[in-house]
């Protein structure tokens, strides 16, 4: 790990969860000093135990340079209060999942605001608690940042480093924005997913039985602690209650065009309808590293018209290690040649496409 | 691959789409001889090119083995007429999302119901055609059989084989069951994943722009074709649309939940028990390979109580490329002695707890 050459050299973690004790492993390994709080004592002694830092005592030094307030939504405000009046850090931030509530009891409290940076790294398990942590949580992911007008320029440069030092992209959203936005990304699809996951407690083992990847991907989500969601979903009810209203419409909608289809009746549009939009709509979300929303690379490859030569570039594919995704053939008319389309990870195209190159064939 | 020692030798692919192909390779790896026929030459022509097997020209030879009848639903029993009119093999199967439907059709169609018995193996992915398949796609899942009473078990056996072959385990039900089983654990959360996705063809670019891990897994199989599941829909469209109705009413509850505690108003009691409902749902979900419900083994640690001790043991997890979980831990009250447990991948386990026990450590 590169060590942190940057301005933040120390910073308080404030509520060692599964966000505060991962942010505190990602600093430690650039380097940074971290000091651990938590009202917990169990919960502070493993992230301890797990290298995530060492314990706060207030009163021992002068202020660091960042507080991060990992703690639920509704308490954010008080614990930024309570930082600020002990003078503890120079910059603050938050991470929790809404950020209009925090910032207007923030307003409320008479914190100052030209320190406090509100923040939201998209990055989660449906596991929590320090024992999940990871250093690498954040990488790759977006993190809001949802700077006050008062936020000093300082104080949101600083909360810039954080979220580098964590090896994610920050993302900067008015505070209203990024709620509706959340509601629509993250919170409805949970309750949503709980939803179904709800079913499966009342269907039978043989049911179960026959689960295959599809309910795992579409429940794992519901997988988390209620209490915890319950504090979320309350912090930005509004805008999750409208998108789930759309969403209970929509699921209403085709189980009465089911039903009049089962009765021999009308047609089944409605349904065909909505899983246009739903595959239009999963179509838009962007790649993990914010590219465009394309999950694959295509390599191209030139190919004689003989049987077995698909296969053995399955071989090749196998021998490095590359799994393909997707094939489609064009075949060249009136010419023993075609051109085969395969679709890889993003990762793997260039060594796959050299080993293809090795094998004697032609990757234009 | 250890060739296939059983009565199987023979086998025609009646359709070479994703299920279909993916059979196919499965079976041409266990040496068995597959024929191939699909009414659309270039799909067949790929599946060729692929290695799954030869084209089938059904005068040219006495009856296979087995046919697998791999197209929708709705065309499964005019299909077997039509194979049984040829005599083209000693049994029949087929593979289609619904069981009711064509076991009704074929007996209303005067199909020999002792030849055939109706199955299903739950295995897909979101990508169809035989450019997706996998001769691995059906390693360690559910393949459903639902024998007709008049099913002959000679033919219940080539089917068991048939699963066998493929790598998955054969769980037999009966077909309305199944109907009703696959409702609420692959067709109805298919519909709910579509409803949360459609809401994403309206969000805007920021709100995509924050998409984590948790909306992606939501929303995957949404992006499947369409068409393909409206056929699946149709063909079971009492039972699921008992089961949208159910979900669309709990998240019509949370949403009016949510608009209340919103205004100021009631307790946001709904929202918390959906959620507790849906986490103990997706509890009840077996492990991939049939197992008890856990995702992970635990494996059990006996450290001192000195600071970095766990970190150390991270160190010798990430050697081995063993990804840790989650962690609990255990002290002994009045001793310097801890016992944590770590939370590794199943087929992990054994790796790890050698590792750790070169470096000295006690795992009981």
């Amino acid at each position: 790990m590169t060590p942190n050459q940057g301005g933040i050299t120390s910073v308080v973690i404030v509520g060692t969860g599964l966000i505060g004790t991962s942010a505190a492993l990602a600093l430690r390994r650039r380097g940074v000093r971290v000091y651990l709080v938590d009202r917990d004592p169990g919960a502070l002694r493993l992230a301890r135990e797990l290298g995530a830092g060492e314990e706060w005592h207030p009163g021992d030094r002068g202020p660091v340079d960042l507080a991060v307030i990992a703690v639920p939504p509704q308490f954010v405000a008080h614990e930024l209060l309570g930082l600020q009046k002990n003078d503890a850090a120079r910059w603050y931030t938050d991470v929790a999942s809404v950020k209009a509530l925090p910032l207007a009891q923030a307003v409320q409290l008479g914190c100052d605001l030209t320190t406090y940076v509100p923040g939201h790294p998209l990055a989660g398990r449906e596991r929590s608690g320090p024992g999940a942590a990871r250093a690498d949580l954040f990488l790759g992911r977006p993190w809001a940042l949802c700077p006050a007008p008062e936020s000093a320029p300082e104080a949101v440069q600083a909360v810039l480093e954080l979220v580098a030092l964590c090896g994610a992209n920050a993302v900067t959203v008015d505070a209203a924005e990024h709620d509706e936005a959340v509601a629509v990304i993250s919170h409805a699809p949970h309750v949503a997913s709980a939803a179904v996951a709800a079913r499966l407690a009342e269907a039978s083992e043989t049911a179960l039985g026959l689960s295959g990847q599809g309910v795992r991907d579409v429940t794992r989500i519901a997988a988390s602690d209620p209490r915890l969601w319950t504090g979320i979903l309350s912090g930005n009810a509004g805008p999750v209650a409208a998108i789930l209203e759309a969403v209970a419409d929509d699921l209403a909608e085709a189980a009465r065009a089911l039903r009049e289809f089962a009765a021999g009746g009308a047609a089944i549009e409605p349904v065909t309808e909505l899983l246009h939009r739903g595959a239009a709509g999963t179509g838009r979300i962007p790649g993990k590293h914010g590219g465009p929303a394309r999950r694959y690379e295509v390599v191209q490859v030139v190919i004689g018209d003989r049987p077995g030569e698909l296969a053995r570039l399955f071989q090749v594919a196998e021998q490095v290690g590359v799994s393909i995704e997707d094939v489609r053939l064009e075949h060249v008319p009136g010419l023993p040649l075609g051109a085969v389309e395969l679709s890889v990870q993003p990762t793997a195209a260039a060594v796959f496409a050299a080993a293809l190159r090795e094998h004697g064939w032609q990757v234009p």
